[in-house]
């Protein structure tokens, strides 16, 4: 089965567009969870940050710097939230890249942070597990 | 008051320093909320991502990316969530840019996605307020 990201970007499957360039498709969320919730999107397939290259990250990135400044500076929201899951384990649900962007108010009562459980382990010892040497 | 931020990069407030380059800096969160809690950030001052000049917003996306994959490939973690808070209704915390990183295990139990509370206005009318002309 195609990837539903790929449809919509073939124009095969409708969607309300945001923005567009020769990279990068932006559009709406259809879930209707939250006004506003964006998703950006590069043309090439990939499936995640992890797997995708460089040029292709970088120009999503681009573009969702753009949107998150439009929706500041012109649509006069107060901020934005910028969320990406890369992997079934932290929840990705459509195996194209995408990065999520919220557009927030002030008296939205909406909480962006994660449900966190508590660290296990020390940091000391975290930090000697993952620093790049 | 000076940004603590800034005073991490210039080494006057220590940190868990997991990747350093001429642009960016990465270290761990220090509020043990979650193992492994990460933060990107640009050496140049800036508050977030509206304000950002494009080649500092750019060289954080592209060390969040090493890290990313360094956690997934190297360190062995199955997925990543990437999040940023761009300004205070966004619950955006230090006034210095910063990207965190959160790396995920399949049975880590965490929920990374915000706490939605539904869209009061249609996709129709969504879409021509935030739509880039």
């Amino acid at each position: 089965m195609e990837c539903v990201f790929c449809k919509i970007i073939k124009g095969e499957i409708p969607s309300y567009k945001i923005y567009e360039d020769e990279y990068t498709l932006a559009f709406l969320d259809i879930a209707l969870d939250v006004d506003g919730h964006t998703l950006v999107i590069p043309k090439n397939h990939c499936c995640n940050v992890v797997d995708s290259k460089n040029e292709d990250y970088l120009h999503v990135m681009s573009s969702v710097k753009k949107i998150v400044e439009h929706y500041v500076n012109d649509c006069k929201y107060d901020g934005c939230n910028i969320l990406n899951a890369s992997g079934i384990a932290a929840q990705q649900s459509v195996m194209h890249l995408h990065f999520h962007i919220i557009p927030r108010k002030n008296d939205d009562k909406l909480d962006a942070f994660m449900n966190f459980n508590g660290a296990k382990h020390g940091l000391d010892e975290m930090h000697q597990f993952l620093k790049l040497k």
